[in-house]
C-alpha cells in the first residue's frame, strides 16, 4: 500500500503537529521504525500518511549508575547494543533481528530468545514519552522499576502496534553485561522428551538465558543455509527428531562450566541422544543461525508465519495436535521456538488460501484451547486481526475499542489494526 | 466509614451478580482484602457496599511444571507461602505484612525489599479473571510470560486500586526456592556513601535479594521495639547516620559465601564503617525487624507515612531536600528504603493539619522533580489523591478519567479513589 505522504519529524513538537494535524483532516497515520514486524502493522492504510521514527534515532543517555538507556523511538537494537557496551552494559531484549527499531519493540512488545531469563520488552521498558491521538503528550513512568499512582499507560501502550499512541521516548533497563557464555546442544528422539526436560532445567536454579527446541526439518535448514558444522554424525541426524539448546551466562567462568555440567548431566539424565557442549565460535554461530529460521522458513516458500504461545509444560501435546491439522490438510508446518516460555515458530507451508485459512484456524484454536495466546511477540497487526476478530472474547474486543477512543477519539492511530474501528 | 453493607462472594456468578445490582441502582462498591492497605483504598464510601473476599481465599492451583500458582484474591501471602513451600517454589513478592492478600497486592501492584532482585507485583502475575463494571466478565493472560494479542488489560488492571475490575482469579509466577541465603550490614557515616556504594553493589553482578537503607532513627526504633542486638558497639553506632542492609541468596552455599565476600570487599572500600556478616538468626531478626518499621513509625506517633520513589542515583540528593523541608517546618522525618530501587519509606510527626499539608507536598514535589513518582507501592487510594490532583498532569488524569469510563460506565468501582469523577 503507498501511503498518500511520509513524514520524517524530529523531533515530539513535530510528531505533535502531525497528529494535530491528522486529527482535524481525519488522516489515518501509521508508525514505522525498521519495518521488520512480521504482523503487517506498519503498512499505511489507503490515503493514509507513514509517520517514519528515521530521524528521531538518538540514543539520547546512557546511565550508568540507574541502570537506564533513554532513546528515541528510531534507534535499532544494535545501535543500543554498541552503546550499552560501552558502559559493560546490556539491554537484554534479543527478537533476532538486531536492525529491529526499539519504538517497533515497544509497539509490538517484542520477545525473543532471552525472555526465559529476562522477560520481553515489557518488563524492560521504565517510561515513555508518547503523543495520544488527542494530539496531547503525556510522559510515564521513570527511571524506577516500581510505582504505584494512577493507571500504568506505559504497561497499555506496550503492544498496542501503534493504536493507542506514538512513542517519542523510551527508558529502557539495563543490566551488567555478564562475561562468560556456554552453549549446550542436546538431539532427543521426540519433542515429548525435550518438554519434559524444559521445566526440569528451568527449576533446577542455574536461570539460563535461552532454551530453545529446534525441529529436525528447521534444524537442517537453518544448518544448511549458514554452512554449519555441529558435530553431530549423521546417524545420530537421523534419529534426532528434534533438538534442545540451552545457553548459560555469568560473570565467573568457574560458575558458568560448574552450571554447564550439571545442565548437561540433567539433559542425560532426561533422554537426550547426546549431549554437546559447543565451543564458543560454533555456539555463536547455532545461535545466529537460528535467528536467521524465519528468513530460511521465507526462502523455502513459507506461506504464513505463526508464533502461537501456550504454557511450556503444553508444547510437546500441542505440537502433536499441529501435526495432525498439518497432516490431514496436507500441508507442511515446521519450527522451533522458545521451549522455555512456550513460544512456538511455525512455519506454514500451504499454497492453498482456503485450505491455509482452515489449518491456521485449527492450529491457534489449538492453541488457545491449552491455555495459550495467538501471538506470544509477533503481534496481530493486520495479518491476524481475523483470527482475532472469531477467536477473542467479544467483551474484550469491546472493551479494546473503548479503551482505543479514550486514547484516540478520532480514530486516526493505525485504525483497523488489531481489530476492526 | 460505616458501609451500607457487606457482600461476601463465594464465587466469580456471585461478584458479577453484585456487580450488576450496583450498576442498575448506582451503589459505588469498594472491594477489600485483608485491609492492609496503607492509602485507604479499601474503605468505604457513604452508602456504599464493601464487596469482601474472605469467602474467596483458595489456592486453585499450584502448577509445579509452568511455576505458576492459581489463586483466588482473598490468599494471603502467608497462605500462598505455605503453599509453594511445599512444592520447593517461592512467590518472591515481599510487601512485609504477609497477611495481605494477593487480591489486595494486585490493586496496589505491591512491592517491598525484593523488588530489587525480581521486581513487584506486576512482574509476577501472568493473568487475570476479573468482573468490570459492566458487569462482563474477562480473563486475560495465562501461564506464560509474553503475550502479544490486544491490549494488555492484565497490566492495566494492576495498580488500579479496585476501580476498574473486581479482580476475581490471578495466575502468579513462581520461582525455584533458594537453599542459602546471607545478610549484610554496614553502617555508613551518610547517606550520600550509601547511595553511592548501591550501584555499584547492583552492578557487581551478584544479583542481590535485597539493598536497603535504614537510618539511625529508625535502626534505633526498630532494634528496640524488637529487642535486637546487632553486635554494633555504641561507639560505631554513634557515627553511623545510616545502615545499608544487602542481602544475597543463592543454590549453592559456596556461591552465597563468595558472593557475601565480594560485597562485603566492596561496601569496606567504599567508605563503610565497618561490616557485619550476620549469621542466620540475626540476619532473619533484623529483616523482620526492618518489616515492622511501619507499625514503629505508627506507634511512635508518625502522622503520615509516605513512599516516594526516585531514581536510586537520587536518593541522597532527595534526602537532603527532605531533611531541610523537615528543619525548616520543625517536623520529623525519619525513614528507611528499598535503596536498590529507588524507594524511600518516611514516617513524618508533624501534628497540625496545615504545616504537614506545606511539608508533606515539598517532599512530594521534589521527588517529582527529580524523575520520581508520588507513591512507589503504597498507591494513591483516597489518601494522596489531592497530592494527585495536583501535581499530575491535566492531560495525564483526564485520560485516566477517560479509562476508568472504558472499563467502569456507570463509575460504582470504588468511585473518587486515585482521583475525583
Amino acid at each position: 500500500m503507498r501511503p498518500r505522504a511520509v513524514v520524517w519529524p524530529r523531533d515530539t513538537a513535530q510528531v505533535r503537529e502531525v497528529v494535530e494535524l491528522a486529527k482535524e483532516q481525519l488522516i489515518p497515520l501509521t508508525a514505522r521504525g525498521s519495518g521488520t514486524g512480521l504482523a503487517g502493522a506498519c503498512i499505511p492504510r489507503k490515503g493514509g500518511v507513514v509517520v517514519s521514527f528515521e530521524k528521531m534515532a538518538a540514543v539520547l543517555e546512557i546511565d550508568q549508575e540507574n541502570h537506564v538507556a533513554v532513546v528515541q523511538p528510531g534507534v535499532s537494537l544494535e545501535q543500543l547494543d554498541v552503546e550499552a557496551a560501552r558502559h559493560g552494559l546490556v539491554y537484554p531484549v534479543f527478537p533476532g533481528e538486531q536492525s529491529a527499531s526499539l519504538g517497533g519493540n515497544v509497539a509490538t512488545n517484542a520477545g525473543g530468545m532471552r525472555a526465559v531469563k529476562y522477560g520481553v520488552t515489557r518488563h524492560q521498558v521504565l517510561g515513555l514519552e508518547a503523543v495520544l491521538g488527542s494530539g496531547e503528550v503525556i510522559r510515564s513512568g521513570g527511571k524506577y522499576v516500581k510505582s504505584t499512582a494512577g493507571y500504568d499507560l506505559t504497561q497499555l501502550i506496550i503492544g498496542s502496534e501503534g493504536t493507542l499512541a506514538l512513542v517519542t521516548e523510551a527508558m529502557l533497563r539495563l543490566y551488567p553485561r555478564p562475561a562468560e557464555s556456554a552453549t549446550v546442544l542436546a538431539p532427543f528422539a521426540t519433542l515429548a522428551e525435550i518438554t519434559r526436560a524444559v521445566p526440569v532445567i528451568v527449576a533446577s536454579g542455574v536461570g539460563p538465558l535461552m532454551v530453545e527446541y529446534i525441529d529436525m526439518l528447521t534444524m537442517a535448514a537453518i544448518t544448511r543455509a549458514q554452512g554449519l558444522e555441529l558435530g553431530v554424525p549423521a546417524e545420530l541426524r537421523e534419529k534426532a527428531l528434534a533438538y534442545l539448546v540451552v545457553v548459560l551466562e555469568g560473570n565467573r567462568q568457574e560458575r558458568v562450566a560448574e552450571d554447564t555440567e550439571e545442565v548437561a548431566e540433567l539433559l542425560a539424565a532426561l533422554g537426550a541422544l547426546e549431549v554437546y557442549v559447543l565451543p564458543p565460535a560454533a555456539g555463536a554461530q547455532l545461535i545466529s543461525a537460528r535467528e536467521k529460521a524465519f528468513w530460511v522458513g521465507k526462502a523455502a516458500g513459507a506461506n504464513d508465519i505463526l508464533d502461537v504461545v501456550v504454557p511450556r509444560s503444553e508444547i510437546a501435546g500441542y505440537m502433536e495436535e499441529v501435526a495432525t491439522a498439518a497432516s490431514e490438510t496436507s500441508s507442511l508446518v515446521s519450527g522451533c521456538g522458545h521451549a522455555g516460555d512456550g513460544n512456538v515458530h511455525l512455519s506454514v507451508f500451504q499454497a492453498d488460501p482456503e485450505v491455509r485459512h482452515a489449518v491456521i484456524s485449527r492450529i491457534l484454536e489449538a492453541g488457545l484451547r491449552r491455555g495459550g495466546a495467538i501471538s506470544g511477540e509477533h503481534g496481530i497487526g493486520l495479518a491476524k486481526k481475523e483470527y482475532l476478530a472469531t477467536m477473542e472474547s467479544p467483551a474484550k474486543l469491546a472493551l479494546y475499542r473503548r479503551i482505543k477512543a479514550a486514547f484516540d477519539p478520532a480514530n486516526i492511530l493505525n485504525p483497523g489494526a488489531i481489530f476492526d474501528p
